[in-house]
């Protein structure tokens, strides 16, 4: 049995409206007079995150990806119940907790509860989120209402994150300090962008997080509307930092493209619909399936990989 | 650093009033008129579970001691989240879902979203659940306010999970089938109380669920209300079932309240209340602190172990 068909065979159970068929960032929920938006992650050593990896930053890592969940359906963050597997390992935990700290400061959600395990030393240290909150008004953008003739946007460059993990693991080597601050910061801190699904989330037909790669998730997007991607790598905005490191040639675009954990928002909306913030246009909806890659006008290859898988 | 150390440095995190102090069954958030309250706990094999247990019980238990922290509040509950790390084994993972359903369809609660991690083999079987539901009224009961004169019930019998499980390890025998298999399933299958945590949640001054020892459970109200809670012992309920196999003297009573995973509902209330359901009265709140053991109406002394402090 796959991941695949172990998800399938829950999604056989998770028939209720607001499991959105488990296709979706989170769960949707009506409550009172808003709704309630649920995402729940886990993080396990050595598939999520290095056994070197600073733990604050791991704590960190733990929630923004939860919080881009709820910032992809436009949610305001309410709390978070935190799973946490101890090994025994006290700097680490001391760490972890100081990272845990810094974020729910600069995102401003709680820890509300959860639970703690002492697991043995010879366990994977092994961490679950779930963030909750509200959203506003009547609709929650999904993945599935993306139409021909939408437009396509990104909230903000692609790739610093996977330009940092090169840095990080010994790939590659900026040049100056601070351009390697930026992109590991991109890979360690990621930022979820929650005032921006706020702004956006009732003006766009999709909206989901970039996690995994920008092409795969705009794949999951073709598939769940029923409609072709047609994505221009050219249009695809770098920060200067990547560029300064990478370069700007259709292999550094395709590595932005698919390297994931960029936690920018992805977003399909009619090319009337004025959208209040910067976002940057990558390419349009068109009648067919899965996605379709332009370069100097003119249809290229995918590329083998999409992007990361999550085992 | 131990356990609690740990814990006192989240409990530092932790300071919105939702968490209650991280010393509740569950977060209780106001949202919208109602309440939310959230329950979130991780079961890890050789932890809480046995790597021989059958899969489908695991499931259900996953399931079951997050409602029952819901029941402890009066919540209905809405849905579930759920963390799942596969670790290879598909007839393991077959039959865990099998007993979700069962549990879905039995307790009528939706599998709302989650997350699936392949881990390698080698690892524990790892699983988080959050739990959440809403709480109708101005008042979710807490742990904290108990005071002298009010009444201790619990609200049905106490030891079979127990009981249950020193049949599953081999240490005791029913001598008929019937027996055993109430005993066992009150260990593998427990029951949450929810219908009667909703008909008693506005009227008990404290209420929380039995989960790690009715002694442990009973001192953590008297810790937080300020109180003692005087229990005594020849009036904790036990089944015929646990009377059959255990006996009803001082050694079987002591087991019985130390014994955990009752999943039974503990609280407190004013003499004069009147509650809508049979709740069994096991004893009375005093002036001072911690809990004292009464038998035929002398006190008696602490058990060593007041119940089952999970790692």
């Amino acid at each position: 049995m796959t991941e695949f068909d172990f998800i399938d065979q829950l999604k056989a159970l998770a028939t209720h409206p607001a499991a959105r068929g488990l296709a979706d960032d989170a769960a949707v929920l009506p409550f009172g007079r808003h709704k309630l938006v649920m995402s729940h992650d886990m993080l396990v050593e050595d598939i999520h995150f290095l056994s070197t990896a600073d733990p604050a930053d791991v704590a960190w890592k733990l929630v923004a990806v939860n919080l881009s969940d709820l910032a992809a359906k436009g949610a305001k963050p309410l709390g978070l119940l935190m799973g946490y597997g101890r090994v025994g390992n006290d700097e680490w935990d001391i760490r972890f907790i100081r990272g845990l700290k810094e974020a729910i400061i600069k995102f401003g959600v709680p820890l509300l509860g959860g639970d703690t395990v002492s697991m043995d030393k010879s366990s994977k240290k092994t961490l679950s989120l779930t963030a909750f909150g509200e959203a506003k008004g009547h609709i929650v953008p999904a993945r599935c209402s993306a139409a021909a003739g939408h437009s396509i946007y990104v909230s903000g460059p692609i790739g610093d994150a996977w330009g940092g993990l090169q840095i990080a693991s010994g790939k590659a080597h900026a040049a100056d300090i601070e351009t390697s601050a930026i992109l590991l910061k991109a890979h360690n801190r990621p930022d979820p962008k929650l005032e921006e699904g706020r702004a956006l989330s009732s003006l766009v037909s999709t909206m989901m997080d970039v996690s995994d790669g920008l092409l795969l998730d705009a794949s999951r997007i073709a598939s769940a509307s029923g409609v072709n991607l047609e994505i221009d790598l050219d249009t695809i905005p770098l920060s200067k930092a990547f560029e300064t490191v990478f370069g700007s040639d259709e292999e550094a675009r395709m590595a932005a493209a698919t390297g994931g954990d960029d936690y920018q928002l992805l977003l399909t909306a009619s090319p009337e619909t004025v959208l209040p913030i910067n976002v940057t246009r990558i390419g349009q909806c068109r009648p067919g399936s899965g996605i379709s890659l332009m370069k100097a006008g003119e249809q290229i290859a995918l590329p083998d990989s999409l992007g990361f898988v999550h085992a």
